[in-house]
């Protein structure tokens, strides 16, 4: 997938933090093209002026309307909430939508509409989409910050399905030989150190050696608890037991 | 999936909007549990009194150490960049991570901790976690905006795998018979208006046909473009044709 194809237009921002937020995001996960539509000027010139804003920002295009904004686009996707208004369009959840926009990236531009901060995309706006897409929000509490929304819909564009199931490669698991030997020392310490009671030795010992399995150690971990245990047991040895 | 007993755990939070961002974002996306270790005072106290608090906010709670903030929770997840500092950790992305989250909140409490917006994580924070989870952010800017990088880890623990495939129900389709309908005006109309050349009318039929079928309608629509059709008819037959 090509993510340069994105466009993320912001259709009259109003708050120059939101308009960094939303650059830092497409920064973060690896988009470029950023448009604004119609950007109260102090806001993007603010924007443009901070410190942390990126190269991404600086090459930030305005445009007069969304037509001049999307004109290079194949597929223009709204975001909105759940409201009323919007019904004249088929609305997708996020989940949906962004599969169908990776699938069209690899083929042609795609702009992803946000509206402004107070009103969100007006209806002259919503007449360019072909389709529009929601982030999967409460009905209580609809209404995303407009950087956390950009973030939320281009990390459903990254994610990758296939690394869902994929563990990262867990600690190299400690051998039955080492276990082995970690639960003999185990059980030297308990039997010096009193708490074995003679007469259950061997079902404690069963126990035990469950106990030790279930730790599930890695092999580094494993080393480090033998040392630990031969430290015990010296200890214990040159000590002598307190007088019954 | 009971995504009450999720706690986010800020650690050391500075930033009054970042606080705000965050309780924002857990009400978007169905969160309730907000707890904060050691957060600087003043960020607190302004994020509360500013307007849009939420309830959510007004009930966080404040806790000296991770030690307590965690201590209900039967897992224990850190939030990290891809720096090295974090690899005695296991390191997972989010994508798995989020789904070992989920089962684990069938059975029990989990913390996800976020550190302060310039230190991350401390190593002494980090002792408290199972392991480690990292959004996939590019190399070159890893370090996400705090109120942004909640909102993403949120929405990836509720986004539902099964909606990706699932097409929102799609506009009832034209029938057949309408769209019979649909050609046929269209025809007349391209006869009545001299589009179609005589000689090669059979040919553009076919083409005209199969244009009209790569057109998709629904059936709502395709009734708006037979008035159309019928609207142009009724004009073009009460029009007399231009002198040759």
């Amino acid at each position: 997938v090509d993510f340069s194809r994105l466009r993320v237009v912001l259709v009259s921002p109003r708050n120059p933090l939101n308009i960094g937020a939303v650059a830092r995001a497409m920064s973060n996960l690896g988009f470029t093209e950023l448009r604004l539509v119609n950007p109260y000027h102090v806001a993007f010139r603010e924007a443009r002026s901070a410190v942390k804003a990126a190269a991404l920002l600086q090459s930030a295009r305005e445009y007069a309307g969304v037509a001049e904004a999307v004109a290079d686009c194949t597929l223009v996707v709204g975001t909105a909430s759940a409201g009323g208004r919007e019904l004249q369009h088929s609305l997708k959840r996020l989940e949906s939508g962004g599969r169908e926009i990776r699938e069209h990236l690899a083929g042609g531009a795609v702009a992803l509409l946000f509206g402004s901060e107070k009103f969100g995309l007006a209806n002259e706006d919503l007449a360019h989409c072909h389709w529009l897409m929601r982030i999967p929000t409460r009905e209580e509490h609809e209404s995303m910050n407009l950087g956390q929304a950009v973030a939320v819909c281009l990390y459903e564009l990254i994610r990758d399905p296939e690394r869902e199931t994929a563990q990262t490669a867990p600690h190299k698991p400690a051998t039955a030989a080492q276990m082995e030997l970690f639960t003999s020392l185990l059980l030297d310490v308990l039997n010096q150190s009193g708490y074995i009671n003679e007469r259950v030795a061997e079902s404690t010992e069963l126990k035990v050696r469950r106990l030790a399995r279930r730790l599930d150690l890695s092999a580094h971990d494993a080393e480090i608890w033998l040392g630990i245990w031969r430290q015990i047991l010296w200890r214990l040895k040159s000590t002598p037991p307190p007088a019954p």
